[in-house]
């Protein structure tokens, strides 16, 4: 059969290292297990990729990424040097468009946060139940406040309009609460085989093993918030085993921080999506820890793209100073993913996860630079 | 001269019982100190005003509280009883329309937030430094995401598709963002009269007594996003003496568990800042304590609202279980706004914050009821 291919874009800032501890960690699987995988790295996109060639990435970069069964993302944001007014040169609309174009181009459309507070990260609330919080954001990430439809009229002028289009389809919302139930369920089943449960209650007093909160803001946005809240009364009857919960996006933000441990799977428009999954990355620990996929579960010939939540971290970048656990939790979540097509991967994907849990939950936030992090974790895996 | 005049709206669930205990403090405070000011109460809206009614508010609403001075609003939504599907007959669209109405009415484009967390208020951060959390969340209360612009086409259907319009002004940019430096300055003098002092880094290394901080998400939405940053870096330039700060929403979110004591004043667009307020009020103690205020600090002839963050929580509602305070705080801020015209009013409204404040540090989250709260406060204003 053949290889499993990775695209890897180590991309700019912290990427390029820590994407360095992922490239070495696979390896040390590939060898111990003789996995029939291979990765080939692109240089773009970076400031200095901009400066050489006048874009962001080729022209033609999505056709050579088309290719692959995965793209492994370091970080995107290089915005160069700073001007005299100490302002970077490069906006970060043009050094992240990669980022919207892989997620537009190969209809990514479910981007996957976990959080879950593990033993070693840092706890930020002060309530001990912190440490049960376990849920699953799942963001729409195919549209709509993200269109990038809008514009400004009398532009800097003082009579200037701005606007900014969202536009929300029914397709789009339909299987984008349909994979939250789904997910739900799973979850559930994950939960029993561990042997662990928990329970939520449903609008007619039965309780069920799982539960999916939509989040909307339909008290003011009604349009989609209607349609969106329409959309999942209709999908929740075919998961009558999920219970169904929903809060408006301020509400959510406010009971992220009261009572994370309260929500299983939570189903989010792509801003509203944006905002909640920082924040549960920082439940889970903060950025340091956060994995994070773009999923497209439906076409199959397409690559899924997998990146951490956080950024290129400018100032910290060159120092072997990052925190590689985010790129190694999302480079786990990756193996697993094209475990579909290969089990052997989603063992190793296990595998790589348990030791970067493992790493966690005995060093913590200890001083350790990215490059003794990344040794720690691969002494687990070859050990 | 004449008389200061408040109209007062209970509006609905714990609505009414708040409001209650406001106007008993305003009571004492007008018996000790001879105020001139009167209040007229406005039933309307609640579920049963709507029923036989068929509308939230009068069509006249607005012509008969342009009359006021200030508009004390105690909170609302009531979504009535609800149907065979556990699902409430009145949607938030009808039960809170009054409430967007005014702040567009009024053109009342300011939403000022604060969030201490004063002693006696809940600690919901682990850091100890959340104790020194002082920031002032300012919200652009006008346009933006709330210009209820857009549809739904082929509703109901698998091809539909819902669109909502942002829109944003150059104008209305450049007066909320200017208000921000304002209140900047305000409380950095203010903080000078007390003693205390905070101080905040330039770009070019100086040092602030205080600092503006900027939210957009200008790395995806693009075009309100540079406008906002043109318009701040305009004006920021009006008031060199205090520093400036840009964040993204994602990472104001997270930057808001992990050091909120970092931030001073943060101005941000209608739904960014109603996201952020939440999180500020919650930081501050929560929903309890959390004053709000809608403010048209330009035309004179127009009222300013005033209620709580909170919303009308229908699940306590009229078991005089709701803790007072944040209604009460926002009493007292009504009468600060007030004395503008009358220096009375000013005095009372530091002396009831006085009161709420030294009531919260004594008590902290007993379980005591609205009316012993209310009583609690009062005490010490007659005394
Ligand atoms: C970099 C930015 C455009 C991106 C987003 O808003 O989607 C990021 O915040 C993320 O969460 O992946
Ligand atoms: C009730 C709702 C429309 C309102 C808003 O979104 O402005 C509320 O959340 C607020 O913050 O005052």
């Amino acid at each position: 059969a053949d290889n499993t291919r990775i695209a890897v874009t180590p991309g700019d800032g912290i990427g390029p290292e820590v994407i360095g501890e992922a490239i070495h960690c696979l390896e040390a699987l590939r060898a111990k297990h003789g996995l029939a995988v291979e990765w080939t790295r692109f240089p773009w996109p970076s400031h200095a990729w901009h400066e050489a060639h006048g874009e962001s990435m080729p022209a033609d970069a999505l056709e050579q990424l088309r290719a692959y069964d995965a793209i492994l993302l370091g970080a995107l944001g290089d915005p160069g040097p700073v001007d005299d007014k100490d302002r970077y040169l490069l906006p970060d609309s043009i050094s992240l468009a990669p980022l919207l174009d892989m997620r537009k181009g190969f209809d990514q459309w479910v981007c996957e946060r976990p959080a879950r507070l593990l033993p070693g990260a840092r706890q930020y609330l002060a309530d001990e139940r912190a440490r049960d919080i376990d849920m699953l954001v799942i963001r729409e990430n195919s549209e709509g406040e993200y269109v990038s439809q809008g514009g400004r009229l009398r532009k800097g002028t003082s009579d200037e309009v701005a606007t900014q289009m969202e536009v929300f389809t029914r397709k789009a919302t339909d299987r984008i609460i349909r994979y939250g139930f789904e997910q739900a369920r799973l979850r559930a089943a994950e939960r029993v085989k561990e042997g662990r449960t928990r329970s939520f209650r449903t609008l007619d007093g039965r309780t069920c093993e799982s539960q999916v909160c939509l989040i909307t803001k339909r008290n003011a946005l009604r349009h989609w918030g209607d349609m969106y809240t329409e959309a999942f009364e209709e999908i929740s009857e075919e998961f009558p085993d999920v219970a169904i919960h929903h809060e408006l996006v301020d509400a959510a933000c406010m009971k992220f921080v009261q009572s994370p441990w309260a929500f299983d799977v939570v189903v989010a428009s792509n801003l509203q999506g944006d905002i909640l999954t920082d924040l549960a990355a920082v439940l889970s620990g903060g950025m340091g820890v956060a994995p994070s996929c773009n999923l497209n579960p439906t076409d199959p010939d397409v690559p899924s793209m997998f990146e951490p939540t956080h950024g290129s971290a400018p100032d910290i970048a060159g120092q072997g100073l990052a925190d590689p656990t985010a790129m190694l939790f999302t480079t786990a979540r990756m193996l697993e993913w094209l475990g579909r097509k290969d089990p052997a991967l989603a063992a190793a994907g296990k595998e790589l996860h348990d030791a970067v849990a493992a790493d966690l939950a005995e060093s913590g936030e200890s001083q350790r630079g990215t490059q003794e992090i990344g040794a720690a974790i691969r002494r687990r895996i070859s050990g």
